[in-house]
């Protein structure tokens, strides 16, 4: 009769001898492969992947019957909530008893694919650029949020195949609406880096608020000299529109916080006209439609005031997203597209705490900025009626850079990822579109810039550094950057989805094994060198 | 033009000068009404409603409509999962994500009435002697879990009404399967309480298991003088089987843990044979279907052993858990009797930390035996299909001492319900039954023992003693329960339902007018003095 052990199958799979040879390796690496990796290589410039060959050809085979039936490749559609956070949709635990429903999210998963580790960057800028690249933000060097009097030293898109740039050739009509925040000077900009179309906002809600809000800065609203100083160092507040090869207008000038509180109605019925127009034509369309909700500051709109049971500004904001979220499927379903259209929605990533109360809701330890899970795993719902069973839900990683890669697939475009450089982001066109689809992804990293914080495994996560709030709630901007002691802090998320306590070597075989996957990972870095142009550091 | 706020709508509706009013009257309580309140009183006996005559009376039509259709009362199914986490099923946020799928709770949760916001008491015994009785532990004397080597110098469940009993006088056949643990002496047990029927055991898994346990328990199970001592001192470990009238026999002799890993097996068994036989009969029946599962020391059965995708013994039995709810629904939808079924599944109490990893997972702050969320907000699902509609989802209020009351209103009894005590549970039919029903219930009271802790009142918890973990994870074996300071602590729980952020009279205008509410709570134990029988306190 086989022994019932106290902690369980994790330790009867290793033997200690095996993990104190391994934890001598990982105070002195060598490159050996991990003996738990089940992942093979894709080549010395893509991340290594968990084969699932039938459900590669299953998927293919269902998208090229799609693509026979109907002439066209499928349209594109990301819908991305700015730092909305885990816990906030009713589709991940919360909604209703966070006080702001959320019935057309909730909709979307129902009716989708819901996945409950998906993976952003802890900031926006990274989030967004690994997103639209499929590289790690070391990579491209947009590690950080751009913020005001921001020197840029150089154009980091310069050398970067946008995803609008990609599909654009491709044959897709490619549209960004609404928030950017990955550079506003001229190269930088969404139709300069290959979107055909850019309607939105430069910077994020609290950049354009600050100018008019003086309750909160009246040291700045209530001072003309620092105003005018905070204008000349960019601050870009206005709502443009650009088109490719034509530069950028002022599409509407912000003058108030009422009339700002609006803009995310504006930005959703231009999805929804380009959508109704783009449906009637030739090409498919890609789009990004990028909320400038709930950011901090969050005031909220008129028609959504007092509107979530909570009536907190932030809640409502959550409010009016699901609405418009609600809208834009709508649209699809009314231009009869919706059977061609791959959506994804998501969350830049975990809610921003040092705004509180305005501020969302994660479960997991850590918020904005951390590489804990409260920062960096936000919802991620795939939709696409008749190719993606309604209902499914998978656990299975998700990094949100696979959707460079998944897209690129979509449009029968794969071939043009470049192969000069490292690429992150792994198709799992399989994963989400076959049946019962499993993740091709093995690991997620997660960065601070250009610091390697953390790595996630199956159910595993490593920590080699921890960013520490050193105040109540202050994640950003009171927080240390902290290396760990000894050997790594290792969580197993299953039994501890809080990462509250490590397992160490003492009950888990793998700590050494997972360590070797990381520093493989880095290695990647020496192959190809981090860039380290355009940003001050 | 309105002004917008920095803390929102909460500081607009109060005045800061009443705030300090009120918080003199806190300081030095008068039995005041609080602004605040909408609740009615109901007597001075009886926990006053928010009334909803219109949906009180649509419930009560549906009901006696069906009464008349069936010519039978519905029968009636508490399903209690012990310690499981608020977070462990899938359909509250668990599930997938922590290694243990659960499609048949979240099944039960997609067909019926999903309830955000149930709560139980802190700990087991306190929570089950509440639900049976309708009444506040510090009422019935029946504070704390009921420990091996306890002496108990009067019986407690005396002069107690228990819901076997009143549903047993009103014409149910009333079962209780599975775990007791609310008094093992004659005249404590399910059978002398007022329960037709009894198979089950009268202590929690760690009591039975810990006298065969050599890896966990050495110095118990390896030393005969201390397991002869234990033995002696009570610990029935067996499973009994009872009938009112007729005593206790031993149903199968615990022998080992691998037996005992197979008990909930037998137990479902148990209630699935008497639901098929109890259909074919005259009357209606009660089956309060206590799991054995998954308190602590979790050991897996046989068919389950590995099952989950975690691996864990925990997460193994929260599978064999779900299975066996399928079970008996499909039990249940076999007899032809779901359409006249009222089902309500829950938890005693918030998942055991002290003994993680050999715990359960909640997204809220503190564990079981704290008065924190993480203590007493448990899962709760009420199905009765074609009564209850599929797909709602309520935050409303719902107290597991609500069951008694609504169950008995379910049997036409409610007039049964005794005048000469204080019965803290409310007739929830409205609630659950209306097409989208509204709780009755303003107010839950959070209590240790004999000493108030917290209320809950709308969105707001107010603590006045918090207990708080002296070591990590060790929210029972050491913890203090400590007074609060100058004021109580006030959490909004939807702008924080993390309660990590005290909104005190800072934020909310209604900490006194709350605050009043708990002493007019505490003040119907001068009308009704507390029982203090029975355990030593």
């Amino acid at each position: 009769m086989k022994k019932t052990t106290l902690f369980g199958s994790n330790l009867r799979r290793g033997m200690l001898g095996a993990t104190l040879v391994s934890l001598a390796t990982w105070l002195n690496p060598v490159m050996a492969e991990s003996p738990f990796s089940n992942a093979v290589s894709m080549g010395d410039n893509r991340e290594a992947i968990l084969p699932h060959p039938a459900q590669t050809k299953a998927a293919a085979e269902q998208l090229e019957a799609m693509y026979k039936k109907t002439g066209k490749r499928p349209n594109i559609v990301w819908i991305v909530a700015d730092d909305m956070g885990y816990g906030d949709p009713g589709a991940f635990g919360g909604g209703e008893i966070v006080g702001s429903a959320t019935p057309n999210i909730d909709q979307l998963a129902a009716e989708g694919l819901k996945l409950t580790s998906t993976y952003s960057q802890p900031t926006c800028t990274p989030t967004r650029s690994a997103m639209m690249t499929g590289r790690l933000p070391a990579r491209t060097g947009l590690v950080r949020p751009i913020l005001a009097g921001d020197v840029i030293t150089a154009n980091p898109w310069a050398d970067e195949f946008s995803i609008g740039a990609a599909l654009s050739e491709a044959g897709y009509y490619t549209v960004l609406t609404g928030k950017w925040h990955v550079g506003e000077v001229e190269g930088m900009r969404p139709f300069d880096v290959g979107f055909d179309e850019f309607l939105g906002y430069y910077t994020s809600q609290k950049e354009v608020t600050q100018g008019f809000d003086e309750r909160r800065f009246p040291s700045l609203v209530l001072n003309p000299e620092r105003l005018a100083a905070l204008q000349n160092a960019g601050g870009k507040v206005d709502m443009y529109h650009g088109r490719k090869g034509e530069g950028e207008t002022i599409a509407e000038k912000t003058t108030s916080l009422e009339q700002f509180a609006e803009a995310d109605h504006t930005l959703a019925a231009f999805s929804i006209e380009r959508i109704k127009t783009l449906s009637e034509g030739d090409k498919p369309f890609f789009i990004l439609h990028n909320f400038m909700r709930v950011h901090a500051d969050n005031f909220a709109s008129k028609a959504f005031k007092g509107k979530s049971k909570a009536k907190y500004q932030y809640r409502d904001n959550v409010v009016e997203v699901d609405a418009h979220v609600g809208q834009i499927i709508e649209a699809l379903k009314e231009a009869g597209v919706a059977d061609n259209t791959f959506v994804f929605f998501t969350s830049d990533n975990g809610p921003q705490n040092d705004t509180w109360p305005d501020a969302g809701y994660t479960p997991f330890r850590g918020a904005k900025n951390t590489t804990w899970e409260g920062g960096v795993r936000v919802p991620g719902i795939a939709w696409w009626p008749g190719v993606v069973d309604a209902g499914r839900q998978s656990d299975g990683l998700f990094d949100l850079m696979d959707l460079y890669n998944t897209s690129l697939a979509l449009a029968g475009a794969s071939d043009s990822i470049p192969t000069d450089r490292y690429i992150d982001g792994i198709d799992q066109t399989g994963f989400l579109f076959a049946d019962d689809g499993e993740s091709y992804r093995e690991k997620v990293y997660m960065w601070s810039a250009y610091t390697p914080m953390a790595i996630r495994m199956y159910e595993y996560k490593m920590h080699v550094r921890v960013l520490r709030p050193q105040a109540q709630w202050l994640d950003i901007d009171m927080a240390t950057n902290s290396q760990v002691g000894l050997s790594p802090w290792l969580f197993n998320l299953y039994i501890d989805p809080k990462e509250q306590y490590p397992v160490g070597h003492r009950m888990s075989a793998w700590l050494a094994s997972i360590g070797q996957e990381l520093k493989a990972h880095e290695a990647t870095f020496k192959r190809y060198p981090p860039k380290k142009v355009g940003l001050q550091q």
